[in-house]
């Protein structure tokens, strides 16, 4: 088998069988195909697409190309859940124990943030004291007692997606559909889950722009899922506007658990919600979405949901000692509407890179985040505001720039035409 | 500027500026932009093509990446020649001696020949003598004295278009119509003259398959020669069959004598009179087409032509004793009519490995040739035959294999129906 001879056919738009994608992956991790082949059929990919087969023949030679977290150890069905990366998106913190706490088990491994998009280790960081260095035995043991656990990656999970990933950012083959579902899907199966939820986000501050191709990596991941004997649904989302309003990690926190509570914001809960409906029908603990969601709200409103939560990160070595000064800056700045109207738009982009700015997020991986700042919004898309209202609260420990400031002009767009609200959950993939 | 961002811009379609193609040369062949991002960037060209602008800018910057050869010193108008590469394709060795017995200038630099087409030096090469490496000051003063000098390449000439050659052989990137004409035509203008001819084959045989990528191939060159002030006419002949009777290197040589004694195949002569006629016309030696014909014709049949063929083999130390006993094989082989009917093809592409195989040309870059063996064809599509009529005489030093029979099994189809003689030159443009 030759390189040039594969990426000739897939040049002519052939479909590629699944030794000759298995070559190109174990060759390319072995360092015996160069990355100026590899390059060169990621372009012809981007260019001629692949077929569902196809991306889960890459999927699996990714996922066995390094380590695979076992998680035969945990009792029940395993379920796990990955967002394609978002403003405000503290899901996960929310998900996790509800569904742990109606009987679910949620193993997961998870990342930090990098731009203008959080990560949910930082997240969970922002609590003192927070451990998500957990050993594998430690990491299943917890599971199989609370439900929950969710530690760093360590384990090689995946180096081919690494690779290909490094690649693809320097050759301008990054937004090719089938290559972005492959690394997602390898990333997920080999964490070892049986049911997958996906939150794909659309909008501007998401990475897909689309519906329609929101629609065709959904498909594709359902696809690639079901080939390896996986239950996957996608939910394609808004993200039009930051969800929810908090951003920042112990501001998102704080949100976190008023939702837990059942005061959270109406986006944000909706969307748990939803989630963990499919979810807890997928597990087998209630045999309808319908009753799954039910449920769902019965926990969030019983504190079931909530106890959960403080049992998971106590579990962690975290603890919240008094809520009332969780956050500490030195100005809350109240950044106000200049005209009358309706927003239009709350660009979720210019809010993430705002709150990056400041502190909240990483520019790059070395940056130091600070837990408390962040911007919490006071007004979603469609809502009335007065000149003068405030739109959103700015938390700082340093000076506010104009820079900022200038990504908070950029962000909202307030008109004098009715805006209508934008469902969160757009579509169901499964 | 990012090479990144150029890869994205050509794969959304857009147009390179001179500038960008510029860096990415540069860079290139100054080892700063690696193999994976110009292999990803030639397969998004593959793709997205290239205006005649981007092919003339990407010429110009290979062209300036090495070596020009300065033909200044050389008083009147210099003309060079390039064929696609064909079987049995001397063209050069006639047109050479016959356009210098009319007073134009040919410094040409020429190539070896690999797999199933032959090279001009190799043909040179087989005759006794010979000398191919001429100094510069050497080279410049033969084509003052005699018009004409034929040398292997030794300056390093276009270094861009031997790494870009190279990485496009192993990405599946050669057959782009825009590479294919930027790759030839800086080489061509790298080695100075002032009018250019190029002999695009197409065919069986020939690199390019189709009249329509053949008549690309050859505007896009017309283009980048014009932008760069050359004179330019491309001629799209047939590598239907091979050209003329003989193939392989003494066997060609011989073939040369007798179209320059005016008995040579009408193919043969019919190309080397039509080039000639545009080559002496450009080189102000005459003021028309026709008339260039007119005066070649003449000089095929009063001696002119071949008076300078056997003084710019002497110039060069080569000798032909006795033409008699320039052919030394130990057999040869009669191949036969297995039925009666009408030649409908003689694909060039199995004569050509047929000689190739038995000696007559090379295989890998490192096998020695046998200027003696070859192939000399006795029909022509076409002509009618009779079962057991002699269709080709195989020169050979060796026993005849299987394979090379079995070559011209393949090569060879004999039909009932009558069958056209296909013309020569399909197309000119310029």
């Amino acid at each position: 088998m030759r390189m040039v001879d594969i990426i000739e056919k897939k040049r002519e738009g052939l479909e590629l069988s699944e030794n000759e994608i298995k070559f190109m992956i174990d060759g390319y991790t072995n360092n015996q195909i160069p990355d100026y082949q590899v390059s060169a059929l990621l372009m012809a990919i981007y260019f001629k697409g692949m077929t569902n087969e196809e991306a889960a023949y890459l999927t699996k030679a990714m996922l066995y190309s390094g380590d695979i977290i076992d998680l035969s150890m945990i009792d029940g069905v395993k379920v796990d859940k990955h967002s394609t990366g978002g403003v405000g998106d503290k899901t996960t913190l929310v998900l996790g124990p509800l569904v742990a706490s109606m009987g679910a088990k949620l193993a997961k491994l998870s990342g930090r943030g990098l731009g203008h998009t959080g990560g949910t280790l930082d997240k969970l960081e922002s609590i003192e004291g927070f451990n998500i260095s957990l050993s594998e035995e430690k990491f299943l043991k917890q599971v199989n007692e609370i439900n929950i656990a969710v530690a760093g990656q360590t384990k090689k999970l995946v180096p081919a997606d690494k690779l290909l990933y490094a690649l693809r950012d320097v050759t301008a083959t990054v937004p090719s559909i089938p290559l972005i579902a492959s690394s997602i899907m390898s990333k997920k199966l080999a964490s070892g889950a049986d049911v997958i939820s996906l939150d794909v986000k659309i909008g501007d501050g998401a990475f897909m722009k689309t519906i329609e191709d929101a629609r065709e990596l959904s498909k594709i991941m359902v696809s690639i899922g079901e080939s390896l004997g996986k239950k996957v649904n996608a939910f394609i989302t808004s993200m039009d506007q930051p969800l929810g309003f908090a951003v920042g990690n112990r501001l998102e926190v704080k949100e976190v658990i008023d939702t837990l509570e059942g005061h959270g914001p109406s986006d944000l809960e909706e969307l748990c919600v939803e989630i963990a409906g499919y979810m807890v029908k997928d597990a087998k603990i209630v045999s309808t979405v319908e009753e799954g969601k039910k449920l769902a709200l019965e926990h969030l409103n019983n504190g079931k949901a909530l106890a959960k939560f403080y049992e998971f990160i106590e579990a962690q070595g975290g603890h919240i000692d008094d809520l009332d000064h969780f956050i500490q800056v030195d100005e809350v700045f109240e950044y106000k509407a200049n005209k009358s109207g309706y927003i239009q738009s709350i660009k979720a982009l210019n809010i993430g890179l705002a709150s990056m700015k400041i502190g909240g997020g990483r520019e790059t991986k070395d940056d130091h985040i600070d837990p408390s700042v962040g911007i919490v919004l006071n007004k979603k898309i469609g809502d009335y505001v007065e000149e003068g209202d405030v739109l959103a609260r700015v938390f700082l420990n340093s000076e506010l720039t104009d820079n900022v400031l200038n990504d908070l002009n950029t962000a909202f767009t307030i008109t004098d035409d009715i805006q209508e609200k934008t469902p969160i959950i757009k579509e169901i993939i499964n």
